[in-house]
């Protein structure tokens, strides 16, 4: 079977069109057409086997997590995905993986009505590498660099249950409904698109934090030349981290990636209205502390206490 | 050394500015801006070792090649590329391959003003994944599906020596200057943007035909709904060929692949004015033959003898 029928067979049944795809697959490149008034957002993401996913995992989860961190990565720009490209390298044509795999992009791509639009399938160990492609309104990309001293921190949800899960992978001893509860946060990631509005309208800065609070909080510190001080009772966490890491939790927690909630900055002004938008709307975040002059991440422990945070989280090589 | 270290370490030579880049590389994604009245083309290819090319070649020559063919693919739809991202698996940080892989990539991309706006770097078995972003005019991308019977078919220059240097690959009693001469055409494609222009204005279909003229012929016949009809003796190849390859020159030339030039073709009332206008640039391409209702791909020998074409040629799997 040659790469084109594979394709065909396949891919054929995951959403391709929308009004915005000119040319979708087939071609020698899509074509796409953007809204006026948009700027177009671009990221890409590579997967391999047993670095980033064990090669055995069903492909369903393989591809539905892949499409979700790349849609994540549009979430942190306060973008709207539109279009996702797809190399998939292959040690065979295994066709119940095809099947399950192309299963798992198609649910994952749904929610946000993303359009495959083209590709590559080479033979070669088993990656992928996702390109996703969104808008968001000209100018008003949310960058990292844009976080101020006296701006609050907020994360878009509590942090670690990836991680916990990832720890539990070889572990027999545990409570299953505690293990697939946690699982469940690894493996169907909810990249945070219900936010981009309020990103748009009151966010300084934003990062995605696939690779740990810490090291990507810190990304924003560089990028915006501040340092920052977090209330460390205050910074969210599982509800079952407290019974496996105990005291350790919350430093489990912001070291921990794969949690695919933002980190994000407002201006105190901003503040109230932000909280009362987001309210509205059945949403909210959590205020973790503060954007500050003096470089560095520090955290206030609940006796006053001050410790500086290590930021290293995942790092790839 | 951790990936970021990497990125800004060996990739920060090469061209990340452009007017339109709102933001490169080290946000969540990179931002741009589009003209107005352009569509947005998109193409993406993955190279892997010991597959698509030698681990043990000069990583400047993987580089520069990997960009090129990405290059082609926004020719063949008359576009302009614009931007690139790299999505690049490593085994090591190997600080020697990763400088000749920047200065390759940053060579292959300066004649054409591309930016590097994004991208990934992995640990994993040698692989790549680039991402081209160019811009058509709107409604203007030429397609595989636009050829009618009567246009004529051009390809845009001789076919065959990067194929005929890979069967040279391992040979030794070989004429040294032959075979560098042919290593230069595999090594250093040049994409025919130089071309777009007269795409835009006067091609009904056109193709990259990497994956061979055959094939990727087929693919525009297939798209059309159409059949064609070859001149056998009018398809240009490469001077040596019929010395290596004797009388099966020509259908080497058509089945290999690896060659970056361009198949379209070309409304009749069209093909006066699409020539005058290539030759007042000193530009050419060569007609090969025509398009016809009836399917297949076929040939006419000098002898008026018909010959059919099995349009197989390169796959992947």
């Amino acid at each position: 079977m040659n790469e084109f029928a594979l394709i065909n067979q396949f891919f054929k049944s995951i959403p391709q069109r929308r009004d915005d795809v000119i040319l979708g697959i087939g071609d020698d490149a899509a074509c796409l057409r953007l809204p006026s008034q948009k700027d177009l957002v671009i990221s890409c993401d590579t997967l391999v086997a047993d670095i980033h996913f064990v090669a055995d995992w069903d492909a369903y989860n393989i591809a539905y997590k892949a499409v979700m961190a790349n849609v994540s990565d549009i979430a942190a720009m306060g973008g709207t995905p539109r279009w996702l490209t797809l190399a998939l390298t292959l040690p065979c044509v295994d066709k119940v993986w095809l099947e399950r795999f192309a299963k798992g992009l198609g649910d994952a791509m749904a929610p946000f009505n993303l359009a495959l639009i083209g590709g590559d399938t080479t033979k070669g160990p088993l990656s992928m590498t996702i390109g996703i492609h969104g808008t968001v309104p000209q100018n008003q990309a949310i960058r990292r660099s844009g976080a101020k001293p006296g701006d609050f921190i907020f994360v878009s949800g509590p942090l670690g249950a990836a991680a916990q899960a990832v720890a539990f992978l070889d572990k027999k001893d545990v409570d299953v409904n505690h293990k697939n509860s946690l699982m469940d946060a690894l493996l169907y990631p909810k990249p945070r698109i219900d936010l981009n509005h309020y990103l748009l309208q009151y966010a300084s800065s934003a990062i995605d934090i696939s690779d740990g609070l810490a090291a990507d909080l810190n990304h924003i510190l560089k990028a915006s030349h501040v340092g920052a001080c977090l209330l460390w009772d205050s910074i969210p966490i599982h509800p079952l981290l407290k019974q496996y890491q105990g005291k350790k939790a919350v430093e489990f927690a912001i070291k921990g990636g794969d949690d695919y909630e933002l980190c994000l900055t407002v201006p105190a002004a901003q503040k109230p209205h932000f909280i009362k938008a987001l309210q509205e709307k059945g949403l909210s975040c959590f205020p973790i502390g503060m954007i500050e002059q003096q470089q560095g991440l520090r955290a206030r422990l609940n006796n006053g206490d001050m410790i500086t945070i290590n930021p290293s989280g995942y790092s790839h090589f």
